[in-house]
Formats: structure tokens, C-alpha cells, sequence
């Protein structure tokens, strides 16, 4: 018999409430809020530690399968009241699935594989864009994305965009990114910075063997200067009038030229 | 000396906001709207005809140039208050420019370059997908957009989303893309149908020389049935959990292979 959870004045539905909404209280509590079926479940797939399942009495009637394994994966779950479902959603048509999960340290740099290829995201700031490129970079076979200055990765918003991506594709985190990059080029990877100038070198005539990194700047100013020093510059050839490719589509052809 | 319009209540100015909240509005009135100055100065520098433009006393100060520019361009120009710019705007921070643009007629696909390079995207329900992936097919050279089924590529947010590359990229409209794919290929061209399928033809390896057609297919459906039924089944290779890419990404690699 589960435990229910019917007043939205409980404060594990208030405090729920709160790491949804605020960057804030998922970094003080080190925890974060995911919503709806699918991520739920790949919360529970992917060996994220969930603290608290809560569900629906229709989400669990309907989805008893899943409700189960998330349950079997969390250390406490509650049924809960329409009403309470309705102060947890972020969406206008609630499924009734909702995790509040502990966030992942950071893996440190070291461990990366000098052999691989990996993403650097540098100030992205669009959570649907960090969402969506590290999707990407999932389903391309990117081996991990370090991220420095970008949005919180654990908001709804870039969780939601990375439809679990995020939950599976190993991510370092760094507030020293050129000094990263030196570390990384003394283990022989090549590291590569895009730039929408066109006298930088043609994407596709820079080597992708070995280990590489490909540096994706800030949707508005693109690479930091202090990057660019320390990095060959690739360009994706343009035609046309459109001044730039966006950051999501960038990194897209990018990581797929460094696959491909 | 410019005529002005301060009263929110101003038929011309309820008009304008009727057309940028309703697609009926739009289809009614052969019209659309158009917020700040980037996309104003776009359709100005881009030949489609504007009917009205509006501009806050502060934007016409602070950017004369390309208010005169716009002004030169339309129809009607009118200074407003910063309550009808309140009133008009989409964005929490109102540049102060604003235009009704009339729509241009869908070119007939006769007129399409057997030689050339096209992206056909079928029944693209996310606005932001579809102006992304216009704005992604100007930059790579892709010589035009066919539609079929798609939400209306005249909303605020298709328009922003493509950065102005809807108003100069071309688009054929249909709404039979079966009988026009069929038709494209009688013309020689090489029509492919995207798909998540593995089994399908890799994308590296399709031949893109010559006439070529890809079709990107629904954000959650893919491809219809009788447009696979037509067509060869290209695929990006994919690694990892993540079930598929995005369709905007899809399209970003498909129009990047295309080009390449």
C-alpha cells in the first residue's frame, strides 16, 4: 500500500514546487525535478538516484509497469491528488509522473578518454539548446559534453530538451575552460573552436582521428576570446544571407562531421 | 513630417494585433506581422511589400537610418506611443519597430530548379522548428523550403525563429506532396525520405549529385506512409539511447550532406 501525499501544502509538494521553479533551491539542495513519463522512467534506467516518485492514482492505474519500476528505483513514493499534480506540473496537460533526483557530481576531467570525442559548450546559455545538443551528441555517439558557464543543466527546461540525454551522457563541468583545454591538448587531443568566420579552416579539412574536442561558443558572442588562443579555429562553410547557423544547429553538423 | 497613432484603440493598430495573435487573421487578410528591427530591416532589404510600419518615437531616434530605410519600403509609416508599442509587442522587451507585411504567394513547383538542392518538410507542427530549419537550409545554400501540411510559416514565431531567412528563402506550398514528389522525380530529380529506420540507406552514402529533394518528416510521426511509399529511406546513423534527433537536427545533418 503506498503512501499519499493529497495537500498541496505538504511541504515535500512545497519544496517539489520550489526546485522546479528556482536554479536556487536545486543548488542548495542538490536536488532536481523531472516530469512526465518518459524521463521518469529513464531516471530510474539511467541509475539517477531519485528521492521521491510521485504519481497520480490515474498515472498509476494507466502505467502501473512503469509506476512500479520508478518505484522499485526511489527511496520514497506517494500517490497524490489531482490537485497536488496540478501544483507539481510545468506542463498544461499533466501526465501525473513526477521525480524529485539527486543531481550527479560533476566527472572530473582526468577521467576523460583521450581517445574520444567530446562537445565543449561554453556559456550556452538557451536551456532547449543545451538540451537539444546534448541530445544530440547522445545520439551521434559523443562521448561526454564539458560544460563551462552554461545554463543549469538541471532545470525542467534542459531536461525536457534533452529527453534523457542528459541523464545518460557523462558531463564535466569546469569554471576554467582554457585551462582545461591546455590539459586536454598535453594528452594529445586535438581541440577545435567553431567560428562563423570564414577564413577559419573548412570543417571538413580538419582532422577528426584520435581524441578530439569541438569547442561551441555563446548563442549571441560565440567562443571566448581566451578559448580561440588556445585553439585552431573550424568553420562550417555558409552561403546565403543568414548571418550564422544557431548554437543547437552548429554543434549538430559539428559533432556529426567529428562522427561521421 | 510622419503621421502618428497613440491610441491603442486605433483600428489599424487592433488590426495588427489580431494578425499576429490568429493564423485565421493572417489567412483572412493575405497579411502578417513583424516585430524589431532586424526582421523589419530584413523585409524591407528582401522586396516584400510592407504595408504598414510602425516605430516608437525612441526607435525612430535611436535607429533613423534603418527607419527611414523601412519607411522608404512601405506602403504607411506611423510613430506610436509606447502604449500601442506595449500593445503590439510579443517580447517583454519591445524594440519599438513593428510591420504588417503582406504574404507572398507559394512559387508553383514548376518554377523549382531540377538541379538544385531542396528540403521538403511535411506536416512541421513546431514553429520554431520550421523557422529554424529555413534559417539553417539559407545558410548551407539549400535552394528552397517545400511545405506540405506545416504550421503557418507566417506566425511571429516561424518568423523569428528563421532570423528573416523566411522572407528571402524560397517556399513551394502544397498540399499533395505524394503527387509533387512524383512529379520532381519524372523531372530526374532524387527524391529521399528521412527515417529513424537503421536498416535504411545511410546518408553518407546516397548519391547528391544533381537534383535533389530530401524530406524531413512530423516532429513525433516522421514521414508519411505514401511519401515513404515514394522514395528512397536515407537515415543518420545513431549510437546511444537516445531514440531519435530532433527534427530540426535531422535536418540540420540531412541539408549539411546535401551540401557537403
Amino acid at each position: 500500500m503506498m503512501n499519499r501525499l493529497d495537500s498541496v501544502a505538504n511541504e515535500k509538494i512545497k519544496s517539489a514546487v520550489k526546485i522546479a521553479a528556482s536554479s536556487k533551491a536545486r543548488k542548495e539542495t542538490g536536488l532536481f525535478f523531472l516530469e512526465g513519463l518518459r524521463l521518469c522512467r529513464d531516471s530510474a534506467l539511467s541509475g539517477t538516484a531519485v528521492r521521491y516518485a510521485f504519481f497520480t492514482d490515474r498515472a498509476y492505474e494507466r502505467f502501473t509497469q512503469d509506476a512500479a519500476l520508478i518505484c522499485s528505483k526511489a527511496r520514497e513514493a506517494y500517490l497524490v491528488s489531482e490537485a497536488v499534480a496540478d501544483k507539481l506540473s510545468l506542463t498544461q496537460t499533466s501526465q501525473g509522473f513526477f521525480c524529485i533526483c539527486e543531481k550527479e557530481k560533476s566527472e572530473p576531467l582526468s577521467s576523460l578518454d583521450s581517445e574520444g570525442k567530446y562537445i565543449a559548450l561554453e556559456n550556452i546559455q538557451d536551456p532547449s539548446n543545451l538540451g537539444a545538443i546534448c541530445r544530440t551528441a547522445e545520439a551521434l555517439g559523443i562521448k561526454g559534453a564539458i560544460l563551462c558557464g552554461c545554463c543549469d543543466r538541471y532545470s525542467p527546461k534542459s531536461q525536457r530538451a534533452a529527453m534523457g540525454s542528459l541523464l545518460r551522457l557523462p558531463v564535466f563541468e569546469t569554471d576554467d575552460l582554457p585551462r582545461e583545454i591546455e590539459a586536454l591538448k598535453k594528452r594529445g587531443m586535438k581541440v577545435y573552436a567553431t567560428s562563423p568566420d570564414s577564413s577559419a579552416r573548412k570543417i571538413t579539412e580538419a582532422p577528426m582521428d584520435g581524441g578530439v574536442v569541438c569547442v561551441i561558443g555563446n548563442e549571441g558572442n560565440g567562443v571566448s576570446e581566451s578559448v580561440f588562443a588556445l585553439c585552431e579555429r573550424v568553420t562550417i562553410p555558409m552561403q546565403g544571407n543568414a548571418e550564422s547557423l544557431n548554437a543547437s544547429m552548429a554543434a549538430a553538423i559539428t559533432m556529426w562531421e567529428m562522427m561521421r
